[in-house]
């Protein structure tokens, strides 16, 4: 039996991936204090890389829109593997919007609504989030966007 | 009748700007778990931005210095929109300063004392924080600085 | 009478440094809603930075994840200065690992992994955390290596 928030990633169309395997002494999620921590996403799809490249450098904006809203979907994926129940989640508190960027690109907060969006389509208004958008020089694997994510949880 | 902390910002001759409306799906503030997070701000002065350019390119130190303090200014605005009352405040537990840089400069905990700063002179030993003070090659608009916060609250 | 994560500091030959003291108006450790913030610490080793440099640029990835371990000996270092003993920490919830980089390097997962091993050598699984690790272009004293971290306590 599927909950609300399952039922509205049905209906927008989004399968959530299987929740990328811890990859060393650091794990996916953590939950401490009423809270689900959860480690830096990367654009992966079907297990692979989906775009690496800097914005401001050849990346378009809406190809690190479209990273940042992988980023997001796999930060449900880890939710619901950490969670059971996606329909557990009060709150997304905060994300923090890591853009690989040129010293002069200055559009991180286009690139970053990528997953912004898509935690409101799914979450509501639950899915209304403090966040830190940011631009960094490089970052794991070569990938264009990484973002992290706090939520309050019952 | 205005509290405490607000009389300090009358002494300090500080008048909080009107808080930046929310610009997406994202919020300038979440209150979960007893703390208060706020989204990063930038140096907006009079809604326009104050402060561009790189740390270690052509930006001094004291004009970085300047920014973190606006940004500083603008996480209480945005903390009085929130809360209503500033003396709601409890402690500023966290600070995230991010110091538009080049790949050479070193002084971003000068930088971030501009903010540190102002938060104490404000805040007394309420004010008193963890920070992460550290360079990106650019920041949202092209500003000098951006800093996010959490805050315990009551 | 030391605790037993002490005990494990011995065993592992890890002698804690005296935790640096507070540089300005932000302080190294906050403990607020049953968790404590620690702030960005850097590769210091007997009072002098350790590891400068870019990943990418000159300081090799066996170097990154030697500086990484500083950090988190340093983080632990005020972890026993806010605490007094460190079996009061429940779980290291979250590490913030900033590792300084050319616009080239991809390992940064690598080199934090330096800070992360450190955490599950000490802790055990109480150290297994979330983490998101990203480049930067410069890092204050240019080092190479900035890691934050929270913790819950009792």
């Amino acid at each position: 039996m599927a909950g609300e928030i399952e039922a509205r990633l049905a209906q927008l169309g989004i399968t959530l991936p299987q929740a990328a395997a811890p990859a060393a002494n650091y794990v996916p999620t953590v939950i401490a204090g009423g809270m689900l921590y959860i480690s830096g996403q990367l654009p992966m799809q079907d297990g692979k890389v989906a775009q690496t490249g800097h914005l401001g450098g050849g990346v378009s904006i809406e190809q690190g829109q479209a990273a940042a809203r992988l980023c997001a979907i796999n930060i449900l994926a880890q939710a619901k593997a950490a969670l059971g129940d996606l329909d557990r989640i009060e709150r997304c508190v905060r994300l923090g919007a890591f853009v690989s960027s040129t010293p002069d690109f200055t559009d991180h907060p286009k690139v970053a609504n990528g997953a912004s969006d898509l935690m409101v389509e799914v979450l509501g208004d639950k899915g209304r989030h403090a966040r830190a958008a940011v631009g960094a020089p490089s970052l794991p694997l070569g990938v264009s966007v990484e973002v992290d994510a706090v939520f309050a949880i019952r």
